[in-house]
């Protein structure tokens, strides 16, 4: 396989700044990394903050954003193991830990201080040809569909990682608030998967339905019912025992709080830009519910979630337009009008 | 032994008014009850909130409070089983529960929607005589000191139970914040039984060398540092594993959001009165943080908490009065000036 | 409700002696006790055992037998809360414990010492009606069919407390040994249930071709295989995470500790008489693997095992005979022509 | 610090072949690795068994055994990060592993199928200069004695893991099966850091007085009691929570399956060559006892077990002896005379 010296990309210069499609250098892999020619990645809300600099961590500047990249090993870094050309491979939001602190010795590699993040610190997925740390790049098995499989890398893991979290058994009520959504529509899946009962939270009859189909045994429209919390209640007979906030609503996070099962667990995922977790104090103690943060998935989990999409029990409905479009795509999501998931074509 | 007909207690008829000491006729237990000789009970905060009614949820009226009661048994309810006169039993808050709903069949009888509760919505241990359910009811080691294990009961109990929802290891760091107050003294002591490092935070000189006599390794005073969250990152390289919010200072409670380690727990236990804990989505997410409301210990907390002072690694310093003087130490209670537990003797 | 004095029963006055179907007293049910009219009862291996009395566990004589009982509520001992008269019960092989031991506490109540056992040291459900402690009698949702739910009274707990006790997580593979008997095609439906991939093992075409049917996606039929340990392993590339031994062959326990996964659990939870689990030291911890014994469910065990039958997700065919019919269900059993699970109807 | 061209070492050619102490050439780091200036060694049963060569693992010919080596950091390979020169080090028995698997995904890296093992199958500690992978190397404090801390770095992270697979909580009781040894001399004193109560198991009055002052609450002389399983059930008010078993006998192995608490768990540490666990099903099943294999420590447990020695928690009493000894070592260890551990300084 032939690697060209320069590709196609989408490049900012400054947060905010033109996104521009054009002819770059193509990276040359580190001893650890390898070099995946991407063929489609997925676009996330995450990239959107990423080009406008609105979360309190910088991002590198020039950056290559995209972090759900899909594609194919093109070289090997020279330490690199446990690897050959041609094996599929996957560039996540991890992209690099340093694998020696506290957090990546017992699995929690996202908690790394020095976590290297694609699309952010590290050049990521909209450019045909991206670098990813051997060690942490995502294995995906030969004959998977890359532009299909490519939200699961972001999307599919975190909200896999969440409902694991939530540390709920089998049979067990999970509400997805937000279930309409690009992640709230893989968490229903997911969660069904898991042997869970699925309560799901969104507005309107359209989404009722979707969500529906996908598994969940219950809707709450919650631009119907008279009392969102009694409801839920009622339909779990009792509370759900988990809860996955993917909604970026701060009112529905703090809902949750309420209409959680007693003991059962509330999990913050979505990430609302300036947003707070607020809960009285009483009722949580008497109750005895918990709030978890989850942050994306660890190694295990991306193989784990990938897994399951490799066995078919997870879809992800995807529009596949050009890199050259993801100008568009981010003007569509500011406006709030993405349904499902949108994939980038590196080679258009 | 023979049981008299009447007995004196302490007894309020209205939430707020008079506290009349009387009295008042010995109560018959119910076939599944004891009937304990209270000889000591502890005084705590919840009873403060009883008399005042104050809490979101009604108290019986007119009410006998108290719900750290220890003493001997001397009647047996016709069903009662495993239980023998002369026995010594404890009075705790979760006087009963149904035994059959989900929180009862998983040992978590603490969230039974049926709970009664000892001094609030059942005569409790300020009276000589008290009845207690015989499940329910603590059991203490023959030759225990009445006086002192009094306040285990509950305030020991309650620490204990939070440190286990921390879910620690051994070895690793647990901040106590409030360190120096009647729970907090207790859960510095349990925290050391149980092999965890532990920086206690609380205001003033005298109160840190006290928590350090009790086993504290690093002390936090919060009048004198100027940055309560950097002092206690760097003291524990990075935060600590676990927060125990005795404090009833809310922005005590939400800072203790901010210097939790990565992946750690903070548990809430104090109740401030319509206080709400609050922390960013944003940073509890990448962090990875759990918040968790720790209620009243179950029956297996209930007897290993007791087993921990049995052994002799529990202090707990407390001042004896009579239980005609509880009105008096309300009032001290309300003005914030109780340092260490009061103990009522019944006898006088 | 008329309840008659006398009924019909199974009973026997020694070990091994005749199985006698005759007139009995209807029991009258204690203060803590409910009656249960049962209408149906399954017939279990242990039901063999507690006759033949060649566990190490003495039985009450004479014994009326039986410990799936499924039937309606008929009257209610003087302390009972929560049950009404016409409510469906099931007699559990744990019919009562103590409540308050440390393994009560912990719901551990199998593990009780004083634990009561319907048809072994408490009457059963080899009668037409048949009491149990108001706290552990099953609860079972009104509109459920008796005869289907019986066997899901103790088989069904039974395996779906293995599975819990293996400690899986979705989409891991588990390993049924003996799947196509009584407890093994139970434990194929609930593991697909919770999630889990299955692996079948047992011996014949037929029996492939119905634990497949019931989910199993992968059967291994030790009668053909040259080497059960790899194929195995090579199907689930590497190993399963769990094994339950349903199987009564000491061999197959024993080969499941080799080809179980590293880190994996097996679980034993069928009981040859006199048979050991024997286990390699050395391989055993290198490979990390863990070996836990599993009992009878507890009463959420009990709750969550009929949930998922009364959602439809796990079907149980039986054969329906008279109770009268009871010593020819014994000899089939003895002579292991059983095929399926018979459910004695107690009004023929 | 210059490096010299070569060193003394101890080699062997064949396993049971004479043991060279000579010259060998200073190995060079491989751009992953350190190399490690090994001030001390400690010698374990294992280096015996790898010289032996009677297990069933081959190893590599010739060999430089040795695998608990404390030393200071030469030099760096080209890749390494976060080490610097100076540094304090440990050779422990997992020298390295893929990184890349499930197991080492998922922190259970002493799984690894790839994990390559000091002085077993890397040239190991009983050398002036050894190398090591420096993601997988142990990190000592600067200041620590180096002598003292060598045996911690598999004897006690080997306990250290153990106790850990016991799953206790605090307060509970550990029985140390062959607790003056190495090993359980150690486990003695983990155990009593980590708050468990524990109950030792040993022959002869001098292993008795030994033990109780390291913290055993209760000694049972195996030479003088008539029942080991009740006098252990009895001191311990029903049976152990957890048993370490760092004894190699094999009857002392299954006995602790007997004497184990009802749900309490045995761990097997000890590696008697060709031994079995064996443990009757029916009484395993009823008493959900566990048996778990507990292999080396992975890096976290490595940096907890030294993190309890560098705070003073843990003493290991240990004779030094120059390296050029060591054959005198393994004799006493064959011939059973060794008391303590032996460490050897590799500049004599």
């Amino acid at each position: 396989m032939s690697i060209p010296k320069t590709q196609k990309a989408v490049v900012f210069e400054t947060n905010g700044g033109p996104l521009l499609y054009k002819d770059i250098p193509v990276p040359t892999p580190k001893s650890n990394e390898i070099l995946i020619n991407v063929k489609y990645s997925g676009v996330c809300h995450t990239d959107l903050h990423a080009w406008k600099g609105d979360w309190p961590l910088a991002t590198k500047l020039p950056l290559v954003g995209g972090h759900e990249g899909a594609g194919v090993v093109v070289a090997l870094g020279k330490d690199v193991k446990g690897w050959e050309i041609g094996d599929y491979a996957g560039v996540k939001w991890l992209n690099g830990s340093c694998l020696s602190c506290e957090y990546c010795q017992k699995s929690a590699e996202s908690n790394c201080a020095e976590a290297d993040l694609s699309g952010y610190t590290h050049d990521g997925s909209f450019q045909e040809y991206a670098t990813a740390d051997a060690i942490h790049a995502a294995r995906i098995p030969k004959g998977t569909d890359l532009a299909e499989v490519s939200p699961i890398l972001c999307a599919g893991i975190t909200v896999y990682k969440a409902l694991k979290t939530a540390g709920l058994e089998a049979g067990q009520w999970v509400a997805i608030s937000g279930a309409a959504g690009g992640l709230g529509s893989l968490a229903v899946q997911y969660a069904k998967a898991m042997g869970y009962r699925v309560i799901a939270i969104d507005g309107g009859e359209e989404k009722g339905k979707f969500v529906k189909d996908l598994g969940a045994e219950y809707y709450v429209d919650f631009t119907k019912t008279k009392d969102v919390v009694k409801e839920i209640q009622t339909a779990t007979n009792g509370g759900p025992h988990g809860v996955i906030n993917v909604s970026v609503s701060e009112a529905a996070v703090n809902q949750s709080a309420q209409y959680v099962r007693p003991t059962g667990t509330v999990v913050l995922v979505g990430l609302p830009a300036g947003a707070k977790i607020s809960a009285p104090i009483f009722d949580s103690v008497v109750k005895s519910i918990n709030i978890r943060g989850s942050y994306v998935g660890n190694r295990a989990d991306t193989a784990e979630a990938i897994d399951f999409f490799a066995r078919g029990l997870i879809k992800c409905p995807i529009k596949i337009v050009g890199l050259s479009e993801l100008q568009n795509i981010y003007e569509l999501m500011e406006q709030g009008k993405i349904l499902g998931r949108y994939v980038v074509d590196t080679s258009k």
